[in-house]
């Protein structure tokens, strides 16, 4: 039986005078860290510091890499080809890493951002692009995607270690992909609830989707979205419910 | 008596659509490689061809971290702080260095551009900084800078690997500064006087200074500019006229 | 019987020490020049000095707005709202119109670039943004886009004015709309054959589509494309090829 | 005797999902917005929304032109060139009144931003380049500056209509300059003593210097800073200080 998950959050998000997120706090709650590359969000002196306070929580340190657009926060998808998503890639694992560096640890996984995240799960040349970039750059990495996702499959074809990633805080479609965050119900914005689908989504290996039947999930990792006010509290809540269910958290690096 | 130099020019400042320089040529002149990082110039796919080029041709691959600027293509000075400027190294260090990895090569050198350069030269704080964030990266890069500058002599101090450059196809002040390219005289447009010029600073270690006194001068590196149309045939010519009078052209690894 | 047509092309795309094109020699051709806004070629010297060119030719002068990506220069698609359509484009012309104003001119046209050009030729609700955008600005100006479109349309139907644009040098699918880019013999690279294209576009109102079939086309104005090292040369053969014909190349406002 | 004042504040400096500021409600107390536009802070949607709701609250709606450094949020000294410094100011007011036209108002002012400001401020030459700027674009145009700076002086001799600026909460050097940011008491942090060296200003064109002395100073506007958790607060305290002294509040397009 299932008896440990790593629970992952976006941080490094704010840009120069523009601040983002509850970072410290965050952190004191995760167990793997998404940081942003300065693409999408980020900037050096967040990088920096960021990777610290991570690495000084012993949470596991992670790339975020984004499309390049700050202006939509990476959300939005933009059209860019094979070569475009490896070197893409490259250079924000890259530059992340030089911030990893002095802390003597090295960096433990890699996660897609936002549009980049969803287009990447499905389109296989641009998997097999980003997986090439991982692989290029350190072949231990992990990389953390959509459970079940072709991206998923296809970087564990590859020989890449892989962690298979839920939202408890997301309403799933019965083919076991994400609903639209437009659509109503989208969201679950209940602590309580979202700390028994997690419970639930690890024990089980099961989720119960949008129209009330019961979809197979594995989940690895369960993201923690940063980007609300509620965040913390959120986290804190999904967290005591699984470490009260003799869940162990612990960082991908622990267990992948 | 010194029978060796390194030649190293800008390479990789192409930046999406809009070409820059005639790369290919000028790698196959020059002996060390200074590669924009996307900051000033350069993006990610022109990073990755620019390092293959010069892996390619044998030549000394090196970073070349210049301001947030693509706009002023890092020639115009930005205020920044201690700990932007360490960030900011560390960032475009890392970020080439994505790159640099698959060749099987290190990177051999790090040069900042334009006004990052000039500033940093002359700035013991910025220039701590800079040295900081080279030996986090990696203690046995080599720093290239303005030959005889506070910002080497620095280095030097705390360790650190540096090649001393001189510009053969710039006028020097009488105190071994350059005269600023504002000025009349500033560039030696005749290929030839630069090769005699770069001749001597290696064999003599002396250039003749703007009023005609001759001034010390120690040449690890020769800086052959990329940006103007006869850049290729330059660097051929001063390239031979060093040959021709015994002078071995070698990467800064080779006896830095 | 159509006598006379504009001939426009793309311009102003340099951008810092970036430089693209040959927008002296081009303007010398055309009668309607598409200026680049700063977002994905451009800068506001560049638009300065771009604008005072077209004027000093008595071309009329257009806005170019394109997608927020300088390093794909616009080519690329990037998923935006509708909201973000309209603001995207009343920034862009807002800022050219600026330097428009000291010539005592007014600007003449709005042509999409690239990416957002294809994009918002077909999607209604971006239709619907932009036109709203430069209705809001100054409902006089005149839309450019590719002849026979929805946009064209819709622009029509809500009492812009309109120009229909045509290509010279790019091949149609029997359905009126161009062969894409990366299809075989998707570009005409023969002036002679581009000239004759032309002339039967306007005349006629008929283009041979890559099937062989006969295809109706209006055309208000011909795209010369600026991008490649021919471009001038091209522009003379087609601009000739017409005037022989007794067909007038006039800028849009005289005639739409 | 003076016995009215405009108030003004920075605002729409949110920037895409980087949210910034309490525009509506510091909208609600000033008289005159500063509206950033998308170089340093603000984007084309916040551009529109800010525009509409300074409109509504009857705010004399001003364009607020900084370095093109979203990174360092304009703060940062940036070396500019003449030709630079008009064209960047040209771009940014011709930008901002593409959303003022439909509100049927017209632009009531430009003020720099941040490190613009001050360099513009003492440098004449910039000086001369931004006040040549404002004139080309809209001779009718207010220019906010620091009070008995160069700037002012100069843009007044060029027949521009100024609008002296003074800071209720920073405290002054004895030659009537701003005591730096990073040195001690440079900030007046409590709302009432703000409110007190306002009125004095006003009512008796004084303020008191760092060392005690009276210092000589015109205040047409206040500044009210909108960066700090307190802005609202603060300016609704200054605010009704002067109204109680009887000084009406008004924007400078109802008295300059």
């Amino acid at each position: 039986m299932v008896d440990r998950v790593d629970l992952n959050a976006d941080v490094g998000e704010s840009y120069g005078a523009f601040r983002i997120g509850c970072d410290e706090e965050l952190l004191g709650q995760v167990t793997s860290a998404n940081i942003a590359c300065g693409w999408h969000a980020g900037d050096p002196l967040v990088m920096e510091r960021t990777v610290q306070l991570a690495f000084e929580g012993a949470v596991g340190i992670g790339a975020h890499p984004g499309f390049p657009d700050l202006l939509g926060f990476g959300r939005r998808n933009l059209q860019i080809s094979e070569p475009e998503a490896k070197a893409y890639v490259l250079y924000q694992i890259g530059a992340l890493d030089a911030f990893v560096r002095k802390t003597g640890e090295t960096m433990q996984h890699v996660k897609l951002h936002g549009a980049m995240y969803n287009v990447v799960s499905k389109d296989p040349n641009l998997a097999s692009a980003v997986i090439a970039a991982i692989q290029e750059f350190d072949p231990d990495l992990i990389l953390v995607g959509l459970s079940g996702s072709p991206l998923i499959k296809l970087a564990e074809e590859r020989g890449l270690r892989v962690a298979h990633e839920a939202f408890a805080d997301r309403a799933y479609a019965p083919d076991g992909s994400l609903v639209p965050r437009t659509s109503a119900g989208a969201m679950i914005t209940d602590p309580a609830a979202a700390g028994d689908r997690a419970l639930r989504m690890i024990t089980e290996g099961i989720v119960q989707a949008s129209d009330g039947q019961d979809v197979r999930i594995h989940a690895d990792t369960i993201c923690i979205h940063g980007d609300n006010p509620h965040a913390v509290s959120f986290a804190r809540s999904v967290r005591s419910k699984l470490e009260s269910a003799g869940i162990k958290i612990q960082p991908l690096r622990d267990f992948i």
